[in-house]
């Protein structure tokens, strides 16, 4: 009998668990190593806004798998507090430091999955190292940042960043009765979506009385004795004073020690691997938040890290390392987010970025109810699309409103999948009923009205 | 100069007055005629339930396009109490009684579009006629119903048959303090959905104190010395007392005097088009109601008249009388209805229809939560797949749950449209937020769990 094969991978969040809980599925005789660095494997880090606002009552709620269950259950063997930091695809091991004790582990793999993730992007701002001074990432970053809010009893927050992380956060701190300040470096919050979907977004922050600046350059977060934040200087010579900031600029692609054992990047900075999830290394993959993923309308890789990309990846990453036959095929950029009252969403290209890319395209907005007009609560939802001008096909979408918006998405998201042309869109056979849709879903409006646009 | 061209629409409701609306916009210069019989036009019919419910106060909101307005905004000549009797296809005439005076009057068409609707099936119970014996079909009658609500101060109400429109009103008759029954002649409610999804309705009936009788075989509706039912006997003896009866078993076509006029009707009994709406006599089309469509399902004509459809096909007949072109593809058999805190959707073919069809076909259900687990209010949603065979698409999918069923369902609409099979929709990049999904949201574990179904 063949001696037991190994497979080690880094990283015991959304695509690392889903990949070792695979492999262990497709072959039980497989022996599964999962190295996280910190304490907390498998959890819903997009829930910590809500756990943040008091939604949610105890972070423990936001994991998914407890190590327990993975280990007894599963049979995935769960190594907490090992952070790996090399990797040697010649001799095919990975070092790792047990922060527990500070040694170090050699553990010898037959295939290795890299599932590092992302970490938030920490702009090198004077005074990024004072006290009250967060991002929001990992499980542990939120436990800190509600242990402060307890403790600390803060009355003001400054968000640096305007993306959809920072928007979330104006939500959760206001729901905590804190007065929010959100300091946008560029003219628009949101790069993720265009103007006629912005500007409804930035009313909303309006009429919830947070304070939005745009265009805005910190030179500094000003402290006291204690080495607490108490202030922002901007370039103008303005200070906002605050009692704490939340620094939501970006995450990046955690890829260092997968770099530096020569698994190649993509043109994103991050990890690139082919629809197996496999990187240029013999026997290893990549998947989650350090991958890039293949961009179906575009056809180019991109660097979109969502939860269920990372889901998916490392589902496939797991199947194919267990010997079995798994896919990824890409992904269309959809993504949704609360802030207070409003749903805001996206799936495929915006114009900015249809732009970039070179279509020849044409857009066209439209703003109608989410149901019925004369059933009550009925409220407006406002749908952009993008159209390539040369076939009629969908490029992208956006859409905003109080209702009914994350899964209409989802239509579009499919047409994209399947490369369908708005004159299709406009023909779909959607659900209707008073309380759940207009009959013309406001979908069949955007896409009537978007045949006009293509059509002058 | 020719002559003023003349387009005569019969039926003033969804598909007649999209008709005239399309055509006047299309072709300006041509003369449009509407015969309604009623003294309403374009009126939300799928709203009636709201009204009776008290969630909706006034039955003029029901009207989208007030006669005023179709006629000085869109050029359209409305002839209310109008109804159309014969129509002469050599001579391009339509019959019309005007009942206010009971005058005859005779409409010359160049192009005529038939949209005369569906009527509530009348089963022929003995006493029928009895007061405080309804339908809910038209705005007439759901004005008599809710007078009698009124007026009457009814306690109870028995409501024969168990389809949508049945269960909506089960919903409005207990909001407005009735206790309510209802029977149902065959061994399950809504013919609609598998059993899968049946049964978590009829729970839903139960938790709401809705007495629900299967099995029912009616004999007579009773009455009092003034003509007002009391009672419904049962062929096994039993009597329930009542004081209004709601009969819901379906519509039929208004296809009598198309029919007479040499107008096809197709296998379903409603009349027969192709995707430009035309019937088989020149120059004469129908839409709505009274038509079939195209299942791009099954391939067949298929009678599924629902709102949307009465819409998209006026809209294309309308074009298409006016000079324009236009095509109108089919449908794939979407709906979706709220009864208590339910929605309740289906799209595409249910294991019966599929069974019926001769499709070799396997089925899987799933039961998961609308948003992620975590989040307040996360609640179940049960989807049911019916998927082909042989080739592995979609052949339909069902779904219930208390939130996120109505335009999820759309997903599942659009993949049928594009023949997509359950692998394609397992990867399908959809919107992920803790508030509106898990991160693999429900639709593609149902997809999942199908394909294994498929392998199997």
């Amino acid at each position: 009998m063949s001696q037991k094969k190994r497979m080690v991978v880094i990283g015991g969040v959304a695509a690392g668990m889903s990949a070792a809980s695979r492999a262990k599925r497709r072959n039980p005789d497989l022996e599964v190593i999962v190295l996280e660095k910190t304490e907390f494997i498998s959890y819903g880090s997009c829930g910590l806004p809500y756990y943040i606002s008091g939604l949610i009552d105890d972070h423990n709620k936001l994991v998914i798998i407890p190590p327990k269950v993975a280990r007894e259950k599963r049979g995935i063997d769960v190594r907490l507090q090992h952070e790996a930091v090399e990797i040697n695809t010649t001799e095919k091991t990975v070092r790792a430091v047990n922060r527990h004790n500070g040694q170090e582990v050699f553990f010898p793999y037959d295939k290795l999955v890299v599932a590092t993730g992302a970490g938030a992007s920490r702009p090198p701002i004077e005074g990024m190292g004072l006290k009250h001074v967060f991002v929001l990432r990992t499980l542990n970053d939120g436990v800190a940042l509600k242990s402060y809010l307890k403790s600390g009893k803060p009355k003001r927050a400054v968000i640096v960043g305007g993306g959809y992380i920072g928007l979330e956060m104006a939500e959760a701190f206001s729901a905590q009765g804190l007065q929010v300040t959100i300091l946008e470096k560029l003219p628009s919050i949101l790069g993720t979506t265009d103007e006629e979907i912005t500007t409804i977004v930035e009313a909303e922050l309006e009429r919830n009385q947070v304070a939005l600046y745009k265009n805005a350059n910190i030179v500094a977060f000003e402290g006291n004795a204690s080495g607490e934040v108490t202030s922002v200087l901007m370039e103008d010579g303005h200070r906002f004073e605050t009692d704490l900031i939340l620094v939501a600029t970006g995450i990046k692609p955690h890829v260092q020690f997968a770099e530096a054992a020569g698994i190649q990047l993509g043109p994103t900075g991050a990890i690139a691997v082919n629809e197996k999830q496999e990187t240029n290394v013999p026997d290893v993959y990549a998947a989650g938040d350090c991958a890039e993923a293949l961009h179906l309308v575009t056809g180019k890789p991109a660097y979109i890290p969502l939860g269920p990309t990372a889901n998916k990846q490392g589902r496939v990453a797991g199947e194919n390392a267990a010997g079995g036959f798994g896919i990824f095929k890409g992904i269309v950029g959809t993504s949704v987010f609360k802030t207070f009252d409003l749903e805001v969403a996206r799936t495929g290209l915006t114009a900015t970025e249809a732009e970039r890319e070179g279509f020849s395209f044409v857009t066209s907005t439209i703003t109608d109810k989410c149901c019925a007009g004369y059933y009550p609560g009925a409220s407006p939802i406002t749908i952009k699309l993008v159209m390539n001008q040369e076939n009629g096909r969908l490029l992208g979408a956006q859409m905003v409103g109080n209702h009914g918006v994350s899964k209409r998405i989802d239509v579009f998201a499919t047409a994209l999948f399947k490369k369908m042309t708005v004159e299709e869109i406009s023909q779909l056979d959607l659900s209707y009923a008073p309380p759940f849709a207009p009959v013309w879903d406001p979908i069949l409006i955007a896409a009537n009205i978007g045949l006009k646009a293509l059509k002058k």
